[in-house]
């Protein structure tokens, strides 16, 4: 894509990589399910972990295929992802009720109140995982160093899963940090890798309410922010016994829920 | 809110403000609309701008009440705002249909294909605007220092109105940087100031498809982004003769849309 570049003393045409974005339309047994604005790239991934961290898949041996299937001839319609179930699933008692004809941005449309959320988000306070401060100081350059599409356009968001060592397994990126988070996720699921215990989950940016739902719904039971955490993040993960670090910059960090995690008895690098 | 904030030689708990969001549901004439998470706070702007920019009402005079409702008892319930249309006006034929039964996390649930979005969306074509770099470089500072509630949690997203000699008329700020939008843009509608023929709107942070897209529905010429511009975005502004400037950094800005727009011809500070 070309732009007009213009600084204090010129103006010059040049190429520019803007961060791609296309609509994906996700089909589950044959119906639709959703349509997410995307990065294209690791599309089944997305589609999978997406129907994960909403609660419609619950794991990973009822899923029975994942297929793109792209519109050649005309690419600015939606592509879609078929996903099958194996036989024998009730589908119509998953997921959320969501009963409003129009929709929001923010992942929340039609969850009618953050209670009715909270009643189908697991709590992971059985799992024992509490790793050092200097563990989670050494996650963001391992995940900068991963970041090919941010390099390159500076407008793509990154969420990282690292083990309890503080070794990163899968590193993706997406237009949306959501979409990231569910490509992680997705990833994990097709690799018959869920639910998440003893893993971090790390994302740019902010940790809003929805990223701390999706990773609660993985079972992650620490998530580590670039920037700040919002107020319903933070109450979601107090309430289920998730860590949320945020400010997460150089040497310092904020722990702004399960404190209890994130000590020097913990796991180091 | 107390966290614990970690650096290389200390551990100390210490009151943090974090930036609140929180459920709003949006009734229209009696009926659930959308449910929005956001920060609280210009709440009738908020659901007027967002059923604006949606394309379901049309004018300022549709409009007979707008009244935000809260659940004094129970606050972990979505706030509500009721909008009330006078008589005489079909709704029925308004907005996008959206006919998934779920959702994603981009604005766009529900609307089928860009090209869909694209029928709905208004040209600015007409609008004769044009604005000299040296009015866009202007706006960064103007807008930074109305954000009050950055300076204190960090977390929140802006988007200001300018009007074509760069002066800032509203600046409004969210945990969504489509709300902050959606709340510019009501506050226009609700003094019935829409349409934003010979406006400037910027935002913080990125230039989404869904910020175009709102904008235009806006009738706004010029957008401007702190951030990167996506291609989505790129390519509705490019259709729809808007103005799209990206990466709004001390003296330089790239233009990826309506170069036309941005002249040393145009209005000047």
């Amino acid at each position: 894509m070309s732009v007009d570049r213009i600084d204090e003393s010129s103006r010059k045409r040049r190429d520019d990589h803007v961060a791609v974005e296309e609509p994906l339309e996700i089909r589950l047994d044959g119906k639709s399910v959703a349509v997410v604005i995307r990065s294209p790239g690791n599309d089944e991934e997305l589609a999978a972990g997406f129907l994960y961290t909403e609660g419609i898949i619950k794991e990973s041996h009822e899923l029975s295929t994942v297929v793109l299937k792209q519109d050649e001839k005309n690419p600015a319609l939606a592509n879609v992802v078929e996903v099958t179930t194996v036989a024998g699933i009730d589908l119509t008692k998953r997921g959320w009720q969501r009963n409003f004809v129009s929709a929001s941005s923010c992942g929340l449309c039609g969850k009618l109140t953050i209670e009715s959320v909270r009643l189908h988000v697991p709590s992971v306070r059985d799992d024992p995982l509490q790793v050092s401060p200097e563990l989670i100081r050494g996650l963001p350059s391992k995940m900068r160093s991963g970041q090919a599409g941010f390099d390159e356009t500076g407008g793509l968001h990154a969420a990282g899963l690292f083990d309890r060592r503080g070794e990163l397994l899968t590193l993706r990126e997406d237009i949306g940090r959501h979409n990231a988070v569910d490509k992680v996720v997705g990833a994990a699921l097709l690799s018959d890798d869920v639910p998440l215990r003893g893993h971090v989950l790390m994302v740019s940016g902010r940790a809003s309410f929805e990223i701390a739902q999706k990773a609660l719904m993985a079972r992650v039971p620490i998530v580590a922010a670039v920037s700040a955490a919002s107020s319903l993040a933070v109450e979601l993960a107090d309430s289920c016994g998730m860590a949320l670090v945020g400010f997460l910059r150089g040497s310092s960090l904020n722990v702004y829920a399960g404190s209890h995690r994130i000590t020097e008895k913990g796991n180091s690098l």
